[in-house]
């Protein structure tokens, strides 16, 4: 154990940052790769069936070529907002695929742990929650570790499934740019670039019913 | 900050279980509680949606509602399975409702941003994902405190929705029943009884292409 492997969970969560200019260029270590995949190896799954799958691509062509597509993407959404919202966007960077130089693409296979899941019956999208939950166990330890995520979701699932010959019915839900960084911003970019500030956390605490804020 | 909030994330990680026979019957500290959703609420978010809201019940008429509806689902579970499986199935607890005597339901707020969501134009399915991430910093955060949470899956969204008054679009995505707890299990529940064990790391990690494990 290292020592910044005893950074507490509460300096976890609140310094944790998405990532995406602040990427030093250097590769994350394999030895360190493993232990934040491991973290996220341990998160919580419905019925138990971990439907979670890591691809870890480091081929200059195919970063390189992901790239191009998420650029392509960000055009068409900057085209997509009104002029106020676009002056705002233009300056805010939105990948660090190739700086990072580390992709971890996770996916989720709803058919991981046959037909009868417990705990899935009724609530089908615990399956696709599963895989998401192992994510944050994944960014929290990166951050343990000093190492950035930036989460990139300006893709086509269908190229991305394709790029990474990605079988059904498994589906890529996240490609997530891992590496060191020279630094951690302290306030996320979305907010230092005025696109969206945080809410207070009592409007979001309810009492008995939705709605309730007494 | 109180000695406990010190444990470090790779521990919290690691002793983190889905709690449903443990709760001690006493009812979670309401700044001990504050703490778990500060934690959930720092999340990542797509855009910076923050879209998830957290109804805490503990009215006893309400508790003692959702158990009763609860435990109608896992009948109609239990007897759609195989007469093996089921005999697995039948010791394994699947909820602490009333036990823990709080529940807090996490929901997903759609509408939350507006019109035009950075980062969600593409991939629709990110603002679920906000939610569950808020989740999983909540339960990590609840076992640095010593505080059980056991996710209830075992319900009709609909009756869930009725039951706490949820406003369309707004959907409820976890039924959290959260309290101290008289220890922590050592092994997951769903592996002690047999239903489904761990999955090796290293089948779960691809280079470069889905499928390739070399």
């Amino acid at each position: 154990m290292i020592d910044n492997q005893k950074m507490s969970l509460y300096a976890a969560i609140e310094s944790r940052r998405d990532v995406r200019a602040e990427f030093s260029g250097e590769c994350v270590d394999d030895a360190v790769l493993q232990r934040i995949l491991t973290a996220a190896h341990h998160a919580p799954s419905v019925g138990n069936t971990q439907p979670w799958d890591f691809v870890v691509v480091r081929s200059p062509e195919t970063l390189g070529a992901f790239a191009r597509h998420v650029e392509q993407q960000r055009e068409a959404f900057a085209d997509s907002l009104p002029s106020d919202r676009k002056d705002t966007f233009d300056p805010i960077r939105i990948e660090g695929i190739e700086t990072s130089g580390t992709g971890v693409v996770v996916t989720y296979d709803p058919a991981r742990g046959g037909e009868h899941i417990l705990g899935r019956a009724t609530v089908d999208d615990t399956g696709l929650f599963s895989a998401v939950l192992a994510i944050e166990n994944l960014w929290l330890a990166a951050v343990t570790e000093s190492i950035g995520v930036g989460w990139v979701s300006f893709y086509d699932e269908a190229y991305l499934t394709d790029l990474l010959d990605i079988p059904w019915p498994v589906r890529p839900i996240a490609w997530l740019c891992i590496g060191p960084v020279t630094e951690f911003q302290r306030t996320p970019d979305l907010e230092r670039f005025g696109w969206r500030s945080r809410r207070d956390l009592s409007e979001a605490i309810h009492h008995e019913k939705f709605g309730r804020r007494d």
